[in-house]
């Protein structure tokens, strides 16, 4: 069964079956050659809910486009979606906008600690992070997360040792994980966040993939854990992920701490990315306030989409393994049996491992399919490939297709 | 004549009459207590160009908002822009987009030259200079403009002494000049380059009003100047304050020299600020494209009611005098009379001049209108207000009225 018959089955009133047209458009992910199929950066290819379209058309009828400033309209809707969502009610004055997480991310990387200090991920991880921390003078120190039987897991002893280092300063978390889909589960998020305070680190959580929780318990947003566990800790929230609106630049710091979020207000607006563009405010008012519903419909599609591409992957291509994933619409997927089976590969002779880039390469030479190649996650990455299935049935099996075909070629040729 | 009744006689297809209704929204200018006049801000109570809201309304279409970048059709629009309204074509390939002018000065600010360096300003200046330069660390120094019967001018002796400093890597000018609304000779411009060039140091020229010159000859863009003179120059474009779309968040740096052009993409790619957001490029393209007729009946109704305010407060405000001005929508009056002659003052007596601070206070205090006071333009502002004349006719008499009783009111409390 395809993924577009099994998808007659899903009872929706909002349509994902048709991917809107962004070829020679602005769009970067739809910026690639004819007959390409780009399944790797990480927006959807489906129209955003109505709702909030409506209600940007809304803000166009104003006619006048000067300086804004978030208001309580905007930081309660905030509260009430994360009440409502995720059982978990931020104070509004706990709130700073920004121009997006990533943006945030930077300004913070560059607000806590200084020039030359480590800044703790947990690799492999949203390779975004390293340009961040490394473009600002800082180093990556990696607490690689630990792989063993298609599950990835914190090594909370080697965490701690480099939570302990006396140049860490802050740590960059992804709560739901980016690559790997892992949902953390409120104690392991403690336990983090206690070690983080305890070593006085300041504790980044990266939360834009916290609606999209596909299978299993929720995800916990940073600022709802004990007070003590909280009091360094910054949770980055924002509609980005879960409505298609990348480019809408609307993000939201949750600092419950007062000194600390006053620190990070300083960056944001020294750093010229604490105002809202004309549509930021209300787009994401419209999303918070009306868009539970297309956001439970997404989650179906997702869902099936990803039990569609992990069932196609198991019984069709060999060598490949999904590993299990409870949230985003990004699969991860063990290439390793792939790249090393490979028959006459020079890599394997040579003791030099190509690894995800080349059979990246392949996949996309050959059938014209894009994923992203593991390796820029670092950690064990280059094992790995990321696959983006928020799109229409059809042009998931395609893209399924495609993949089958491209390893079947990289076998061969290699 | 009323500014109202004066406008009749405006042959227009646009309407400026009416105000859009920002009171109680998002608008940081309308964020005003009941009654209250807000004429300090730099937006304008004008709708924007309805070709623009259309080419919005008809990105909104496609429903997908994932990440963008500028491409062809952005950078061919700002090149047209600049060809057929300046008689200037700048090469496609010297542009960078930004999200803004004031984002992408501080930006300049952090990669051009380092924490401790002097960056030389011409005072009074547009007030977030200051900003930019000192929340980086950067000395601000200024070679303050020469005010002489009613009129400002540059003092190119004090203007090189200061370029020769060793710790002087930037100067940031204004180009027409806010507050003053001077607009510099091309003489005069490449001038102040060629100076800029020989003393080692990065010329940045903030040109967001240079569409909205009212009269006399145009301004000339930095990167028209001599190939000798724009080596180290960045222009600073958008359609901002043209347009009324400060919240586009959309502005385009032109810099012929490729060496200075590559540091300056890596600074507002490090620090987020140079990704469209989803109507950025749309709205800019529509602006340039389609906003040719709109910007002349534009600048026809700035006219007007620039001339009428001049004419207002020069026959009904004894004490205040209007700098003779070329450019902007923001009239830069001088208040010396008022507040030196104001009897009584307790200021005068002690030898403490509270200067425009008090007469804007009082004048808030007693009427309701909001300017911006001088002094935070520096240089010689503290003996001056700056009044926002971008409105509809009927609200320009309301805020001139009062105007006149505030300062009437001055005179007579202190």
């Amino acid at each position: 069964m395809t993924a577009k018959e099994q998808n007659k089955s899903i009872d929706t009133r909002y349509d994902f079956t048709h991917a809107p047209e962004r070829r020679g458009s602005a769009s970067v992910k739809w910026d690639v050659g004819e007959g390409e199929l780009p399944m790797w950066i990480a927006d959807m290819d489906f129209a955003t809910a109505p709702e909030i379209i409506k209600q940007m058309r809304h803000k166009l009828d104003l006619g006048a486009f000067g300086y804004e400033e978030p208001g309580e309209a905007y930081f309660n809707a905030v509260a009430d979606w994360y009440d409502n969502e995720h059982h978990a009610r931020p104070e509004t004055d706990w709130m700073l906008f920004a121009t997006g997480v990533v943006p945030a991310i930077s300004s913070i990387v560059r607000r806590v600690g200084h020039v030359g200090d480590n800044v703790l991920v947990t690799a492999p991880v949203y390779n975004i992070f390293y340009n961040s921390i490394e473009n600002n003078g800082r180093h990556v120190l990696s607490s690689d997360l630990v792989y063993h039987d298609g599950a990835y897991d914190l090594d909370f002893d080697d965490l701690e040792a480099k939570l302990a280092e006396p140049l860490t300063t802050l740590m960059v978390f992804c709560n739901p994980h980016n690559p790997t889909g892992k949902v953390w589960t409120r104690e392991e998020l403690e336990r983090v966040a206690q070690l983080c305070a305890k070593h006085h680190v300041v504790m980044l959580s990266d939360e834009i993939h916290g609606d999209l929780v596909l299978s299993g318990p929720d995800y916990t947003p940073a600022f709802s854990l004990s007070p003590e566990a909280r009091s360094q800790v910054i949770s980055l929230v924002s509609p980005s992920k879960t409505f298609n609106v990348a480019a809408l630049h609307a993000a939201t710091a949750i600092i419950p701490d007062s000194s600390l979020r006053a620190q990070v207000n300083r960056g944001l607006n020294s750093d010229e990315v604490a105002e809202p563009n004309l549509l930021a405010l209300d787009g994401t008012i419209a999303a918070y306030a009306q868009g539970r519903e297309w956001v439970a419909a997404l989650r179906r599609q997702l869902r099936a989409n990803r039990d569609h591409a992990r069932a196609f992957i198991g019984t069709r291509i060999e060598g490949l393994r999904v590993v299990e994933s409870a949230a985003t619409y990004l699969m991860w997927i063990d290439a390793s049996g792939v790249i090393s089976e490979a028959p006459g590969k020079p890599g394997v002779e040579s003791g030099y491992n190509p690894g995800s880039d080349a059979l990246a390469a392949t996949i996309r030479e050959q059938t014209g399919l894009i994923l992203s190649s593991g390796s820029i996650y670092r950690g064990n990455g280059s094992d790995f490939l990321r696959l983006n299935f928020a799109c229409p049935p059809d042009m998931l099996d395609d893209g399924l297709e495609r993949l089958e075909r491209g390893v079947r070629s990289f076998k061969q040729t290699q």
